[in-house]
């Protein structure tokens, strides 16, 4: 039949927990806990995984939150670091379709848990009740002394000034005729002092807490700059104190994170010579990943670069100028190593006793010796792990660029990277993993602060749109934050190779618009694009096995298209947010164009790109008016950045025109 | 730098977990266990609640499974029921892009739980890396040790055949060249040997175990038949014996369950009269759902309907007829029921001490107490209604149609349903929920074996469209069955009222094509389709509150439509699945034209139904010949169910004709 339903109102003593019985009965606490709470969001994996924010961000949770029959109901959004008791609250609101909302601001570089708590709200029930009978002609006199017993409860519940003048209302309602009486009984002052004094007895709290990793804000936004310290000093192995000529250079372009492949000793024993040939010359300085040596490994520095000291002041150097100093962590070892001394059983062996170097078949580097981690006792080898990160921190590095960590257990990662950050929210961990997709996203899901990507493969027009709206929306973007690189030392895309400084400009721009976060290997800005063979990757005389001098101020170079990428980068906001892209039409298939903006609509840039090097391509393009409050008839003015023109344009759509040689790409600032 | 990685081979020994340290390290097995097993499916809501299938059915279990590095995986599908302890295993297949599959067959009635195992396999990983070796013309030898000692370990888990097979193995490969070694490694009976041998010392299990539910078959394929059983016997109150003949004509339409609104004793106090009179006149029956008098309660039978053992021998009388007997079960009482008196604290009282009747301001039920589930201690009330369902299981009935449950706690029903279950795992609950579209969810998720829909108000062909590919395809199935009632005594939609006959022909259909199960309330086969007022869904002389005897042989009755429509749906095991409607595209917007398809495509049924009940449509209509692997050029034959007519079709679009007097729907069976 249909339904029909009542209420209980009142106090009510409570009893203990029920035994539990062969019928299995929760407790009779449990039983009065009946709000369903469900679709929790955001939260990763059922939250199994912690979603990532940055300090200051705004958390939006929103659920579905209803129970039987049909009472009002209050919700909470409880919040908490990870590592301190104290709940904080925050009410919720009913947003449409038994879904709630609710915000709370996340102020520390901490781990967060949040969880949500609801009940039935008696009085706003009560109230609503009161209402349709009294619109109906119903006697209120029953009801009225109903609600009199929910405002004397709260009244027992509140202190001070909220009691006295909930005292007052029941005084009020006495005296009240049932006309008057409803009219008090609605007073939005009584329904706020009875919401401040909910009775929270039988509230259901969610079943679970779900994490949320609050990151600095370096984490979402960061222009990186990678360099060799050992190059630049000429036909001389460079030190730590030649290196500060590139930190100068670095800052100058507006870089924030200068990160250095490995500075620790490198083995000899099969090291590698120019351009990977088998041996080394005499004299050659070989692959900087081959870590370890007689001097020390994973926790030493090269002798050649400085001393550790050398390090510290460097690291110093580099803070002065703003940036900071992102360190390689590559788990893996030179044959020279002293672990392959102190703990052969961290490697792998051949039958007759010998250690394995990596293999890839037909490739062989036999430089480096792989780390097992399913030897008899891995734990050794974990807090060994564990301890060269802290030493790193210890002096100074807050970041650290993990050499192929999708070829180590994913639970070692989630296990280092929640210790150390609980002991050091501040520190990143950026994953170089170039890998299957899965693979790379639950890195990011087991803590890796930032990720590498597949952009340096992605350069026609429909697959950045697929990609980049897969890796900066939900569900994707709640964990993973993808590093923009249009270069590395091991990859020259072809797409450089061919198209030369163009597309070096363009490729830029992508990166260091796409994402927050970006980062380029020093040689970009001179636009070196030569393979080491056709079809190739590897860079010609990769600076991997040799010390490289360049003239920075070479023709051709695109130092200032840099600076000022990096300058446009800082004056706008919405160049700083990691989710808000949004890709609108474009009449060319080799035009990109895509705008940011802020959420409160206060900073406006739209991005165009000729993916083109060889050709000029200019087209109409959308501008979503209603999206940015525009009227259809009146103009605004569009700020090109690079050239600093200024553009009248109206309506729903404009023009823009690139051409390769002048420049690729215009950025685009809107003003209304 | 670029990945590499190595691999460790042949046997260790185990060593025992380690004792957790400050670094929160987890056991040494714990590091070893390396696989990600994620995103599995089917689960509901991360595992929370089960989802449904039938007995016989075949589960399909997709998962992705991954690890660090480049091992070959194998990966287990592990599933047994949830009461007993044994698992049982299959293995899972790699699909693509890191996701894998596996399926077993769900062979009783009775909750199972499945799980999935996966881990490195040492032998194909060895395998590929082996004769990469050799086909980059590099040296095996080291390799072939390696791999004889995986292979003597296998020999050792083995026993009997497989050992001696596996050491014969062994010797061939010590026997042969190296050239001649690799073609004995790659041997696929040798791989087959390892497969089953594999150690699964460290194999990952997936962290929770996933329920299923697995109903007998009627829980998805039935035809449900709704009847009052007092009436029928004239000016007089029916009996048990008297409801018989309603028997015969439930089973002679088709139909698999007859349901039965209350049965109890019924209240005198406020008892309502006809057409929901506020007080009956003498000998007026009274609503059924007014649950309980002096003669009993909920497990009582009304004593002008008969005794228990009555009520006993119409089950077994029902059972002779292939039918089932489905009551309701509605958690309510009259003012007599002798509840009031022995538990006054399950019900709601006024500040006079006296109950509250249900009200839905300004509408009042005073012939109904709504029940109280937050008393002080409800667990007496909770272990009291499954006492009902007990009492009634022990008296043959095995289907509960649950009156209004989402008035009562969600976690409730989930602890009732799934205690009676445990214990009876025959027993079917419907839950008539019509109410907002989550918690008609939630109720099938915590364990409804089937719900109400909102299909009695979905007439146009968008909204059946959008709505059915919302219930009948996952995530909702999974876990919702929908039961479509084109009418109910409590809804008389305005589609039937206005439409007539026409209507209640497309609506019967569309309710047994739509879904595997369905019901309607007699009456329904006369066209009866007078509402109580305009704009209203009740029935005038409403069943509810008065006896009827109607003329079964009335003119215009459509009993020949129901029958043909209940054989038709036995004749062919497409209509008896419930996730396979498909819609295609029919060119008029009031013809709806969808297709349902056994997995095996042996039966395929096409349904045209027209949904103006005024005028005829016709128009054509697509068929998906690629899908059914159908020449684009050769006749299939038509076979049209309620007309007996074959039609000649070729190519992929038809044409159907819907005149609504002679029949505004038509069924096709597809033959080759």
């Amino acid at each position: 039949m249909k339904a029909q339903v009542s209420r209980r109102v009142g106090s009510r003593r409570r009893v203990g927990g029920t035994a539990p019985d062969g019928l299995g009965l929760p407790s009779t606490a449990q039983m009065k806990q009946t709000v369903i709470i469900e679709n929790v969001a955001p939260v990763v994996d059922g939250g199994r995984y912690a979603v990532k924010r940055e300090v200051g961000d705004r958390l939006e949770v929103s659920a579905d939150i209803f129970k039987e029959g049909h009472d009002a109901l209050a919700a909470f959004l409880k919040y908490r670091r990870a590592d301190v008791g104290e709940w904080q609250e925050t009410p919720m609101h009913f947003v449409d379709n038994d879904r709630w909302a609710g915000d709370c601001v996340l102020e520390e570089n901490a781990r967060y848990v949040f969880t949500i708590e609801a009940l039935p709200h008696p009085f706003r029930s009560w109230l609503a009740d009161l209402v349709k009978r009294h619109e109906a002609g119903m006697d209120p006199s029953s009801e009225l002394i109903e609600g009199a017993a929910l405002i004397r409860d709260a009244a027992a519940r509140a202190r001070g000034e909220d009691a006295r003048r909930l005292t007052e209302y029941l005084a009020q309602l006495a005296r009240a005729a049932p006309a008057a009486a409803i009219e008090v009984a609605r007073e939005p002052a009584l329904a706020a002092l009875m919401d401040a004094h909910l009775d929270r007895t039988d509230a259901t709290r969610c079943d679970r807490e779900f994490p949320v990793i609050v990151d600095r804000v370096r984490a979402r936004f960061a222009a990186w700059y990678e360099f060799f310290p050992r190059s630049g000093a000429g036909d001389r192995h460079g030190t730590f104190t030649d290196a500060e000529a590139q930190l100068d250079r670095a800052a100058a372009m507006g870089f924030d994170v200068v990160y250095l492949p490995p500075v620790h000793p490198i083995g000899r024993a099969y090291r590698k010579g120019r351009n990977n040939a088998l041996s080394a010359e005499p004299g050659e300085p070989g692959s900087p990943w081959a870590i370890g040596g007689p001097e020390g490994g994973h926790d030493a520095v090269h002798p050649e670069l400085g001393t550790l000291a050398d390090f510290d002041r460097f690291v110093a150097s580099a803070g002065r100028r703003g940036l900071e100093v992102a360190l390689d962590f590559a788990i893996q070892c030179s044959p020279d190593h002293p672990y392959v001394h102190e703990h052969p059983e961290w490697f792998f062996h051949r039958p007759d006793g010998t250690i394995k170097y990596a293999e890839n078949p037909p490739k062989k580097y036999q430089d480096v010796y792989p780390v097992d981690f399913f030897g008899e006792d891995p734990s050794a080898l974990w807090r060994e792990m564990r301890r060269l990160v802290e030493f790193w921190i210890g002096h100074g590095v807050k970041t650290f660029r993990v050499d192929n960590p999708h070829t180590k257990p994913v639970r070692f990662w989630e296990w280092l990277i929640r210790g150390v950050q609980d002991a050091h929210p501040e520190v990143i961990f950026l994953a170089e993993a170039f890998t299957r997709p899965k693979m790379m996203k639950v890195l990011a899901k087991a803590g890796f602060t930032q990720s590498y990507t597949y952009f340096t493969w992605r350069n026609e027009k429909t697959e950045l749109v697929d990609y980049f709206n897969e890796i900066t929306k939900p569900p994707v973007s709640q964990y993973f934050r993808g590093n923009l690189w249009p270069n590395t030392p091991d990859i020259l895309h072809e797409t450089l190779q061919k198209g030369g400084r163009p597309a070096f400009i363009a490729r830029m721009v992508l990166a260091a618009t796409l994402s927050s976060v970006w980062g380029m290997y020093s040689g970009y800005e001179l636009c070196e694009n030569e393979p080491f063979a056709p079809g190739s990757e590897e860079y010609r005389n990769s600076e991997k096995y040799e010390l490289k001098t360049r003239d920075w101020n070479a023709p051709g170079n695109i130092v200032d298209w840099i600076t000022r990428m990096n300058g446009i980068r800082r004056a706008h906001p919405a160049l700083q947010e990691y989710t808000n892209p949004v890709f609108y039409r474009a009449d060319d298939p080799h035009v990109l164009w895509y705008g940011k903006m802020t959420e409160s609509r206060d900073d406006i840039v739209f991005v165009a790109v000729n993916l083109d090097p060889f050709g000029e391509h200019a087209c109409s393009v959308d501008v979503p008016l209603g999206e940015l409050g525009l009227a259809e008839d009146r103009p605004y003015a569009m700020h090109e950045q690079f050239t600093d023109a200024w553009y009248e344009w109206r309506g729903p759509s404009g023009y823009v025109a690139l051409a390769p040689p002048r420049g690729p790409a215009q950025i685009f600032v809107l003003h209304r």
